[in-house]
């Protein structure tokens, strides 16, 4: 097994949390890759900043140039951002054939065109799932999940501090300053939120998506962009009341050959999924001509889930380089000897809450029977409902649990099931809350 | 570029969904893999019946050992379903050094880890993508978009004969049997529906999630199953009422190096993105660890998006034999010979309905101005609002358009503007309601 040797541009929140994955579960990745992932170099201008992550000796520098010309190095990860001093290093990596993998929203969209033909001409992988949509696996779900699919159309919501905004408004009712403000002391919008709040951030992120669904350069330049400064309360409000709401899309269709690309505010009903996108959670909804309607909703940025996505396209040129090229992934994602031996918990010692219901004929003290059966099998009530409508000559008795362990369940039902006004088996539904 | 040569054994509805995709789009489908993929044989018993697509002659044939030993064949496709001859052919296969996709789940999860030893035996690849979640890339993201995640958990609407049921006596509180009947004579549930709603069909697809989620062999006999069949339209009020709705879960966590594997009704708060998840429809929720939540939404079953599931598997071990292992998927997804030049709509030419917002001062005669210059600009309106309230001496006017092209919306902007009762530029809002 070959060591993949790893170098980081950049040590801010994104390359702490790659780090942060890449050091503390070292084990579980060299588990799923089948390879050991050692991280060698990190650089950032600033090495003595407290970082969330702990570096040997050594590993972080200040000096990118040593890293990128480093003749062990095979990945470089760029997170330094910005379309200047992050583009030369790229070039220069790429140039050095090493396999680059960045988040570089702004970079891919105006310089991605070159930086493609320079990775080609060296033969070497540019990934950049990290820059749209954060944790989302949209750019591997359109380059590898939609093979027999014309994309007719891509809808989605890509800037969390936009869509926050447009929430705050929807559900308090604030103005748009206010709005942003409450954005800003939270930590969802930047104090110059220029680039978010104008659209630009998400066309950056449209002119990506549009490459790789339709095989295209990448058009920045084409995009029409329109910001979200000028929606008022109003606008919201009237929305609503037609049955609409508000976001700010990307927008890509394909159509008699030309491909509508724009980001603007858009009213969408309430019945498209993406009307359900609150607060600053990313989705991305794409028709395919085989597929109809798909859609990917989860975390589009934050420390853990940009890193997570970084690591996955750092895991995947790992398999490339190191596996036999017939089978880059293994079945089951983990190769042969890495597969464990199942620990699936017995269902007896499952602790969830519960929702019970019962048939009781109306005899005086049922509901005591019932509670006291519960609280000896250390089942604790949180409601009870029972309705005064007879139904068959019973009424229904429905209760809430509390945490409790299924055996003390099942065990509660058996003695219930024996009481004389409880003709029918009691029975339970499960209830899952902890979204 | 050599050919790429497909069997399918199997040619049912999805086989034929399959085989459209791989004869219509060929072109297409070698432009995105950079290979031509050629449907040698298919195979069915009924080489008579009307299908929807057109075979050339000696394709289609009934001889599935044939097809199987065939030398030129690369990728045998496995469509028959049932857990005993597709069973023998897939071995068949393997032994004979091919490649083999299947979507039959029932087979994965009963008989999966003998499979998969045989495949590692022979180097070859065993692919699965359309056995879980039809369209939905749910394979490939647990495989290759979680790689430095621990999956503490994955809850998922697998089946959708029960999410149609469940989903019909929660909006129309009708019995379990009637929901039944109304889903089989819609097609969307089998005339023998045990599978489905005994929640057996849910355990076999999250067997073969919780084998690739953790890197475990298949345990179909440890899973907990429950179906939906004792769920009264009374539970799913009672539910209501407590601010729940009622889902067959398939639920996988994994905690203190237990795995929870349980199938059964599930009552999930309506935060729950997966209670938004109506009728026939899918969706998987996964928390990794460092993503957080993320909720993939799709087709579950059905001739087109299956086949696209399938489709991707074919065109993910074509590229993996036929290109350098160094970069299975070209940077774009598309290889640089077939990256095109964008044909981006002019905006100008966008056609889409509207939402138009103005300040009106309140002058006589302001309504039908603007609707005067609307119609000229061959605009028409599908409602107005004018509410009474002043904003600043002025009355909001918001019109909703039928569709209308951008530039006579703009012109009309323009000459709106210059009306002396309107004090301010109108804003638009574009409005969009295909999903």
């Amino acid at each position: 097994m070959k060591d993949i040797n790893i170098g980081i541009l950049g040590c801010g929140l994104v390359g702490t949390g790659v780090a942060k994955i890449l050091i503390e579960k070292n084990n579980f990745l060299t588990r799923h890759t089948g390879t050991k992932l050692n991280l060698k170099y990190v650089s950032d201008l600033d090495i003595k900043k407290k970082r969330e992550v702990e570096f040997k000796q050594g590993v972080l520098i200040s000096d990118s140039i040593k890293i990128i010309d480093d003749p062990e190095i095979d990945i470089i990860v760029e997170l330094i951002g910005g379309e200047t001093i992050a583009k030369d290093f790229i070039i220069r990596a790429l140039n050095n054939k090493k396999h680059v993998v960045t988040a570089n929203k702004a970079l891919l969209s105006t310089h991605g065109n070159e930086l493609v033909k320079i990775a080609r001409q060296n033969k070497v992988d540019l990934a950049f799932e990290a820059s749209t949509a954060g944790c989302i696996p949209i750019i591997k779900t359109l380059k590898e999940s939609h093979a027999g699919n014309k994309i007719k159309s891509i809808s989605a919501i890509l800037n969390g501090t936009c869509n926050y905004i447009l929430t705050k408004i929807s559900t308090q009712g604030v103005s748009f300053d206010d709005a942003l403000k409450d954005a800003q002391s939270k930590g969802f919008a930047e104090a110059d939120p220029t680039l978010d709040i104008k659209g630009i951030d998400t066309a950056h992120k449209l002119a990506i998506l549009n490459a790789i669904a339709h095989g295209i350069d990448f058009n920045l330049q084409d995009i029409h962009v329109e910001g979200i400064t000028k929606i008022t309360p109003l606008d919201i409000k009237f929305a609503s009341e037609f049955g609409y709401i508000i976001k700010l899309l990307a927008i890509s269709k394909f159509e008699n050959n030309y491909i509508e690309a724009r980001v603007h505010p858009t009213m969408i009903p309430l019945s498209n999924p993406l009307s359900n996108v609150k607060g600053t959670m990313n989705a991305v909804a794409i028709d395919g001509d085989a597929t109809g309607q798909t859609m990917l909703y989860g975390h589009g940025a934050g420390m853990m889930p940009t890193a997570s996505a970084v690591v996955n396209d750092i895991a995947d040129i790992s398999r490339t380089l190191l596996t036999d090229s017939k089978k880059r992934t293994p079945v089951l994602g983990f190769p042969e000897d890495s597969i464990n031996k199942a620990n699936i918990l017995p269902m007896k010692n499952l602790i969830t809450r519960y929702y019970l219901r019962c048939f009781a004929k109306d005899h005086p003290g049922v509901l005591s029977n019932i509670s006291g059966i519960l609280g000896n099998e250390n089942i604790s009530i949180e409601s009870v409902h029972q309705k005064g409508e007879k139904i068959n000559g019973t009424v229904p008795i429905v209760m809430v649990t509390h945490m409790a362990k299924e055996e003390n369940m099942l065990n509660a039902i058996n003695q219930i099931s024996k009481l004389e006004s409880i003709p029918e088996k009691p029975y339970l539904i499960r209830i899952e809350d902890n979204y």
